[in-house]
């Protein structure tokens, strides 16, 4: 690899010139750590923790029941979806965050099926996905395409480049996750979109490692569908609330069968009738885990700061950094990199393999620096352009460098992860 | 109605003499207000902000990611519902904590069709249910129902008479709220199970007014599967997780669409194929909202501490002293009791019809009496023992007198009540 001329005052010099480098104060962050996982549970914005108190303190335990309407908790997956409409290329009034974004993924799943069985492509049976997408997506295909029992099925392909082909005539709908969990491959959302509608399929989109990482356009790509989660790279807190995208132009025919309270015209008339509201509310089902998805609020109003555009060139330049530094500085060592190179095809992580990814990692995790590890063998980096500096990433890479040049792990390590 | 010798003074000494009333410090209650609304959003426990404080701050703030792990968040569903066991007579193992009660149904009638499609009952289609039953229950059903097009459907009595005859060779699954929502009558668990098996049908019941409420003992009624709420009596803060009771003889054959990867055997191993794990995990879908989770933990404590004969005979109490003080003081006013006076068929909560319910309920509100309002032109009042007393009971009503004696009621009030 090729020997690189970056030193760590290059690196303070550049967070010194970052424009972004005050949002790190909306974040707290402990001491000693260097972050490198909010892709899979993003930092905890300084706000939440006033804004927990509130809710807990006042809105629950002195407004109780009045807060439904005084505190806005009856219509904060709508607001919240509003707030988190413009990171994604979305409208007013067409995002909710509510449930989870395996549920999420199955109403627009089922409402995509719904729609296609209204028109001339009813005859289609298959859900066209990766074999590498985050497997609870392929789980909730199954779930559903198993139960409908209309000879549904979910079909795999086993790399980008078979996807063009395998939605064909049968193609219902193309489901992918636009950022690969694991090698942080972004698919062209436009491109793919196009060609699922030119072969009369839907397109659905997961957007779990987009939302706040990269730039989403879901009008300019044309997309169907869309679903993705707020406790990545939004903030939003462990587990918060996910979201769900239904275009207006498919709102009036969005139909699924988790079809509860909260998505009624009336839902206090207590009709034993369902008829479903108009809008974005038919993506709710019942009453909503009111504490943590105040939360999320904390994390989406950071974003109001700042835009995805400023956000993307920090993101690139600190993927590109780390990549550079990894490859020159630890080039003795058998790391191989299986994020693309290419910017219009990363997403805002870095991955690369190590024959003993494992305890690389955990060693890596033990001297502070936190990222995480996927099967098989790959030693994932988030990299958030809200609270990660260039100087983390050099520290990052020494801290690497240092592990691998003394072999300070442990191969013999418990295989513990999670999330 | 009879002429009441209970007096204000004999209510203090009821308190005085109640072996429960300490506990009403382990909640904060706002100054100045009755709160008769445990049975739409419980009251806070002084434990919820400090644990609050915990997750937020410490557990997601400074450990992060470890937390799933360190924390325990990944196990929460399944210790919560260890917790929650006791008090509906379920053992350990067989409750989850998750989700939202709309959505657990949904799991549990699907298990409980697919039980049904692999026995000897598989031709029969009918979801018998009350038309009086929380609707959001019926919605579930009718989105299910709706979905599996195979001629499965809801059918709804009209009355508690009609239900025997409706379990008949058509009906897969009787699916009862034990204590309606609106009335406070609470069915014979047990009866109904037994006549359900009878006659081939499975029980399927929604514990929302009931635990915390009132004695459950699923076991012993030898219900199929049951679901709840734990943020009205159980106290868990709003819109907090749902919980799910599968009972250890179905757990192997529990089988439902919501394939989530939370319920696959080997989350963190990412296969592309689903495979269910063993036990009451099988009831989880997709990552929980934690924060909100871990309050349920500070209600539940709270229940350790006594036993639910103890709150039963209080309820009851509560219950009994209100119906009384209500048609010996307020006789001279067109009220009319709709909860059932038999102590066995009465839930946790007392419900009268007004002319003006809605109107005179927003007046008692203003008034610092909180209940609440539903259609038709009934007004609610839930008892809580663990922080209602008697003396409130006695001032509830005659703030109910004041306002019906002077007609301080404004008939044109808006009609908005939430939940």
């Amino acid at each position: 690899m090729s020997h690189s001329t970056i030193s760590r005052a290059g690196c303070l010099a550049r967070d010194a010139a970052d424009p972004l480098a005050p949002l790190r104060e909306c974040f707290d962050l402990p001491q000693g750590v260097i972050y490198l996982d909010g892709n899979s549970l993003g930092a905890r914005p300084k706000a939440a923790l006033a804004r927990a108190q509130q809710v807990v303190a006042r809105e629950w335990g002195v407004d109780l029941i009045k807060s439904w309407n005084k505190a806005g908790w009856f219509d904060m997956p709508k607001r919240l979806g509003d707030r988190l409409a413009p990171l994604i290329g979305a409208r007013a009034g067409e995002v909710a965050v509510t449930d989870t974004t395996s549920l999420n993924l199955f109403k627009a799943l089922a409402a995509a099926l719904h729609l296609q069985a209204q028109g001339d492509t009813g005859q289609r049976r298959t859900i066209v996905t990766e074999r590498s997408n985050f497997p609870t997506d392929i789980y909730m295909a199954e779930g559903l395409t198993e139960w409908l029992e209309r000879g549904y099925r979910v079909r795999l392909v086993d790399s980008v480049d078979e996807i063009p082909a395998a939605v064909d005539g049968d193609c219902a709908v193309l489901m992918l996750t636009h950022v690969n969990y694991r090698t942080g491959y972004q698919h062209d959302m436009g491109l793919l979109t196009r060609h699922a509608h030119a072969q009369g399929a839907l397109a659905v989109w997961d957007l779990a490692h987009s939302a706040g990482a990269v730039p989403v356009d879901l009008h300019a790509a044309q997309a169907d569908f869309a679903v993705g989660c707020t406790y990545k790279y939004l903030n939003g807190g462990p587990g918060a609330p996910a979201f769900i995208w239904v275009p207006q132009r498919h709102q009036a025919r969005f139909k699924h069968p988790l079809s509860g309270w909260w998505s009624h015209a009336q839902p206090f008339a207590m009709a034993p009738a369902f008829a479903a509201c108009n809008g974005i509310g038919r993506a709710l089902c019942g009453t909503q885990p009111v504490v943590s998805l105040a939360l999320v609020e904390c994390g989406l109003e950071i974003f109001e700061v700042t835009g995805m555009d400023a956000l993307r060139a920090k993101s690139l330049a600190l993927t590109d950094l780390f990549i550079e530094l990894v490859e020159s500085r630890c080039a003795a060592h058998p790391l191989e990199l299986v994020t693309p190179r290419e910017h219009a095809r990363r997403g805002s992580q870095v991955s690369f393999t190590h024959p003993h990814g494992y305890a690389v990692m955990a060693a890596l995790i033990a001297r502070g620096v936190i990222g995480d590890y996927r099967e098989p063998r790959i030693m994932r980096f988030g990299f958030t352009p809200l609270y990660t500096s260039f100087a983390e990433v050099w520290d990052a890479v020494e801290i690497l460098k240092d592990i691998l040049d003394n072999e300070a792990y442990d191969v013999a390590a418990e295989r513990s992860a999670v999330t």
